[in-house]
């Protein structure tokens, strides 16, 4: 098959705040080959994706995304290996590139599932599909109740384990942050899984995140997240070699492979975090779960966006019985929700798991996200290079 | 001061071809803060870089360069630094935006050096500006006959280092590269530094590139360059473990500090090349050359575009006498060149080095550039978000 076409869909809310929520838009990626038809989903500034596919080119590899994409042949897993490949080579030098490509790539498995009547995580070479048990991310509260009351309900609302980050959590006193680590163990009650995200708030001071260790582990937290940067691998193997229980957690701003299996094999995390529609896809995020059964480190998907998303992520570890949690957009936006028309939600059993359904199993609902579509046109010296598609009125006369 | 505007120029050649050569276009940058400008260069994929200065902003931590960078303070080398840390923070999540903020970073110290009457290296700490041993860079031929005949070229064109790579080598047979080698230190002869680009050839395959060692050694070569990509620490290492006496090179595509600082700690490089243009700016460029001292490595400029972009590259190690060669653009593109009206010529002992004159020390030649000047408009639901500025009839005026 030929890829014909790749159009971007970028869908926003009416506004979009400061907050740490990555629900607010989103950009969705259809790929059509001999009129099959796959669905992806690009992680973050839609426009400049965007821009990375059209872009002029500066130089050999310097190219944009869609010189590697357009016209290419995909009949299997190996092709799309093949492109990700060129378009790491031809697009070197365009930083980019990696979050415009990842959504292409997702789209192509599912595209390929489709065609095939499988489902991704069985073309990645799995035979079971395990359930995982999602985690509620939320924010740490303004005072140590509020963190606790929040603790209460999430654990009312069903979760057995609950992240809380950001806020003013690591800029504060450390005996404030320590409040709040033991206020949300105190409401989770001993038997859910408490982990902590401190967004990258340290840069890479170990110091400031050692402070921090006592309370961590007197609260039987699971994992520290992103204490540092993410390139700060000294500062993240001292800090691992300081802690005794709390294992360190990272990875979603990886852009390629080897940035997360350094994190694995420098950095010394015992819990590696994959954002698929960061790291350029599906096959670079299987990449990394190899690597971390290699080397005795748990998976975790990074998902904040749609179930679209959430499918992806899924997949690259939905055959590793014991890496058992996964994050789960708890309180998408409206946005994020609105871009299927089927969502995996918790079974009674409190768990998820990728669909069994071809390729990513996600029906995309391009008419209920209409209130929310954007249009992006671009012209370089008054000619159009870049003109959002329309809507379709029945997407599915198109598959 | 404030800073007032950030305005992109985008400048190309009529036609961008497919060869390894970033200096067919480029993005200038011009910030004006209380009525004092200064100018700056963006590395590779203009449209890309503006994009992510314009984009909506996605959550609280993907902003558009722009939100960290317009009302800002600048007064005096910490508030570049201080801007640069938001830049990385409020646009985490937007991958390209390190290369958007390098060029503004730039115009910063350009600005801030012409407001105090000093030149920039002066302003990072450097009380001398030593001369560099400017080093071609050439392609290797399609014959070794034809790499013999360039390298000859370049060492009458008084050439003491040269550098050759892309083109086949490292895709061929093993003993073929190794022509190409033999035959570039024959042309060369004894007393010049060979330099061999491999361009990421190998990918991560440590073995591919091991069998090019001993011919590189036999021709005694002062760096094997960029054998892999870049984040690959585990094939570089085990490279520099099996080299004897040819150094491995990298760091080109070092988008942040602890990037390049890790290629140093982790893939145990000799030389470490950093693009000013794209890991952040000047700043971070120098925080680079004060950690390759501290280790023994040598730092390199990786430049290929204009004379300005080589000031700003000349900057972060100008103070380092044993730090002895720099690229230098030796058969720019005529928009390169157009770019400024004076130019960083090799003196009487065939070197160079930074200007003494205020900030960059460059004049940007708005006029002369004219004719490569391309406009780019951006429209979001049909509202401008971006549009190229008009160029100003005398550019002194506005000084």
């Amino acid at each position: 098959m030929i890829i014909d076409s790749v159009d971007f869909y970028y869908a926003s809310m009416p506004e979009v705040t400061l907050e740490a929520d990555g629900s607010q838009d989103a950009l969705l990626v259809r790929v059509v080959a001999d009129g099959v038809e796959g669905w992806g989903e690009c992680e973050a500034s839609p426009l400049t994706s965007i821009a990375a596919f059209v872009a002029p080119r500066s130089h050999g590899v310097c190219q944009p995304v869609a010189a590697s994409v357009l016209g290419e042949t995909v009949d299997g897993p190996d092709d799309i290996l093949r492109i990700g490949r060129n378009v790491a080579r031809n697009s070197m030098d365009l930083l980019q590139a990696a979050h415009t490509w990842s959504g292409i790539e997702i789209a192509l498995w599912d595209l390929l599932g489709k065609l095939r009547d499988e489902p991704v995580w069985r073309m990645l070479g799995y035979t079971e599909n395990h359930a995982k048990l999602p985690y509620a991310s939320m924010l740490m509260g303004d005072t140590p109740q509020e963190t606790l009351d929040r603790a209460r309900l999430a654990r009312s609302n069903g979760f057995l384990a609950v992240k809380f980050g950001w806020g003013a959590y690591g800029t504060a006193d450390p005996r404030d942050d320590a409040d709040h680590v033991a206020a949300a163990r105190e409401g989770l009650g001993d038997d859910a899984q408490l982990l902590i995200d401190a967004g990258q708030i340290w840069g890479d001071d170990l110091e400031l995140a050692v402070a921090r260790l006592e309370a961590l582990e007197d609260a039987r937290a699971t994992w520290l997240e992103e204490p540092f940067v993410p390139h700060a691998f000294v500062a993240h193997a001292a800090l691992a070699s300081r802690a005794r229980t709390v294992g360190i957690a990272g990875g979603e701003g990886a852009h390629s492979v080897h940035m997360a299996t350094n994190l694995i094999d420098y950095g010394g995390v015992r819990f590696i975090q994959i954002d698929t529609a960061r790291i350029g896809g599906i096959g670079p995020a299987k990449a990394v779960a190899d690597h971390a059964v290699r080397h005795g480190v748990t998976y975790v998907n990074h998902t904040f966006t749609s179930h679209l998303a959430l499918s992806a992520s899924l997949q690259p570890f939905a055959g590793l019985a014991e890496h058992r949690i996964c994050e789960y957009p708890v309180e998408p936006k409206a946005v994020a929700l609105a871009i299927s028309s089927n969502h995996l939600l918790p079974d009674e059993n409190g768990e998820v798991r990728a669909p069994d359904a071809p390729g990513l199993g996600i029906q995309v609902d391009l008419e209920g996200l209409a209130p929310y579509l954007r249009t992006v046109e671009i012209q370089i010296d008054g000619e159009s290079v870049y003109a959002s598609p329309g809507v379709p009125l029945k997407v599915s006369e198109s598959v």
